[in-house]
């Protein structure tokens, strides 16, 4: 089958890879759309020392077990099933998971993958395939409302308006925060106006701050732009270390909350109902035996997602 | 009058410093005994800029106000009492703060200080000079306990046994937490575990870690020992930078949580009660007019509490 594989070098498109067995609870999912996110292109710099095919954003099909035909997307985690976190429903927190293209598991920029069952969720018909391709970078947008509880009425600040800054905004935004997106390229974000989101950002200082650009100078406006005792959450892993003055944190008393994934069933919601908003933030969109171009064009600046139709 | 005072160069001891005269709020406090730490330390390397009396813990006696003639304590940030901060209780975040001894305030390394009466409490008659002069540092481990909430049966790892590491394993242990602490002069502290407190950690994950060294390695320790989703308590103020890399926050969704100051009443609550035992952590007590020796002592390793005695 096709596939998108990373071994020594750039990944690059594979033609004869094996086709997927189903296995221990593990079934066969096709690929319909996948997305690039940025954690893609820092495995192919060497993050996590992945090896395998690339991609965890997406909605296939399923071929096996109790979804056989339907339209799925899927926690990206696979825990063992046996440890203290798997019990407490945290996966993605088990010292022995696997993650869908990341971590000791081939992903899903190919024709077909492997995923547990229990991982799947029916994506619902009002969901279009292409919507439904966002359902985990919405998830991990979501799960900062898991670790910071209610934002209502708080004022909020994203720093970053690439791929995930605008879910972020829409996510806290639709839960009642007041929040404000700054970034390089608002110009192609009018639309979230409409969605009480201010671009552009004030000097001022915020309840929560949101970094989601990974770098250097992200953190370190984030925790300038933060009030006293307030939260920053980092949603980003740049695999990069930092030279960064931790003193502000303590003298300001803030907490910084690390976020990674987060549960799909609040992210389908959200895509079905209208609370998040993907459309506009698909940048272009690539056949699957164009991959490799899709990949390098995720990693141009000012390019939000990058969606690969494996069908 | 006597004073110890940082201007360029290492802080020395002025014999004709004036002594300060009551206004605006502020009474004159005769210090008792003061305890040195190591923001004072730090203090003299350059951190925050500061010129004037150093002395931040302190146990005296009121010469102005309602407390005249009692032995007080007091909260070392004097708010502007106009701002937000300071309308909710919160004069430690103050945006126009002084703190005495660190920021634009003489502090208590001298014969006399200022401090407005609204800081003071009156310490009670079961608490020693002693233990007294304790009350800042003790109340910066009970800040802990604002921030994160109940500890009670929660697993705690305390890096750092120096000056505040064994006061924040009192607090936290007093309150039902499970706590070890880890450092390097551990032989000193044997008591300790008649309170319940290990000694020496064993490799595994925490639900908080508090790190009190302010040291890079502490920090890496204190991200490696914290257990997914655990919280991760800074308490230092090093004012250096770091070479830090901050993906395994992300990636085991580790809170870190600044703290710094806290109020003084629950300190000598637990000064009074004897929650927490200082005694054995006063390495050496120093007269005013010794106050150089005093600080160069207290630079030295292994070195815990140094006390000035005033009087």
């Amino acid at each position: 089958m096709l596939a998108f594989v990373l071994q020594e070098g750039p990944p690059s498109l594979v033609r004869n890879r094996p086709y997927p067995e189903p296995h221990h609870g593990l079934v066969r999912v096709r690929t319909l759309v996948a997305g690039i996110c940025n954690t893609d292109l820092e495995l192919t710099r060497g993050y996590m020392g992945f090896r395998g095919v690339l991609g965890h954003e997406f909605v296939g099909e399923a071929l096996d077990g109790k979804f056989t035909g339907k339209r799925v997307v899927g926690g990206i985690n696979f825990g063992c099933g046996r440890c203290e976190a798997c019990a407490q429903g945290l996966a993605r927190h088990c010292p022995e998971r696997r993650v869908l293209g990341i971590v000791a598991a081939d992903g899903a920029l190919a024709e077909e993958f492997l995923i547990p069952e229990a991982n799947l969720l029916e994506v619902p018909a009002t969901v279009s395939d292409e919507s439904a391709a966002f359902a985990e970078p919405v998830a991990a947008a979501c799960e900062i409302l898991e670790q910071v509880g209610a934002v209502k009425d708080r004022s909020v600040l994203v720093i970053g308006d690439g791929k995930l800054g605008p879910l972020v905004a829409q996510v806290l935004g639709s839960d009642g925060a007041s929040v404000t997106l700054e970034g390089r390229h608002l110009e192609q974000l009018g639309w979230l106006r409409e969605r009480d989101i201010r671009l552009a950002s004030e000097e001022g200082r915020y309840d929560i701050v949101v970094e989601v650009t990974g770098s250097r100078e992200g953190f370190a406006r984030a925790i300038r732009m933060c009030r006293p005792r307030g939260t920053l959450v980092l949603k980003t892993t740049v695999g990069r270390k930092h030279e960064i003055d931790l003193t502000p944190l303590v003298i300001n008393e803030i907490t910084v909350v690390g976020s990674r994934c987060g549960r799909m069933q609040p992210a389908l919601e959200r895509l079905a109902d209208g609370r998040v908003n993907v459309e506009p933030l698909i940048s272009v969109r690539f056949s699957l035996v164009d991959v490799e171009r899709a990949f390098e064009t995720a990693a141009q600046r000012g390019v939000r997602k990058v969606l690969v139709m494996a069908y």
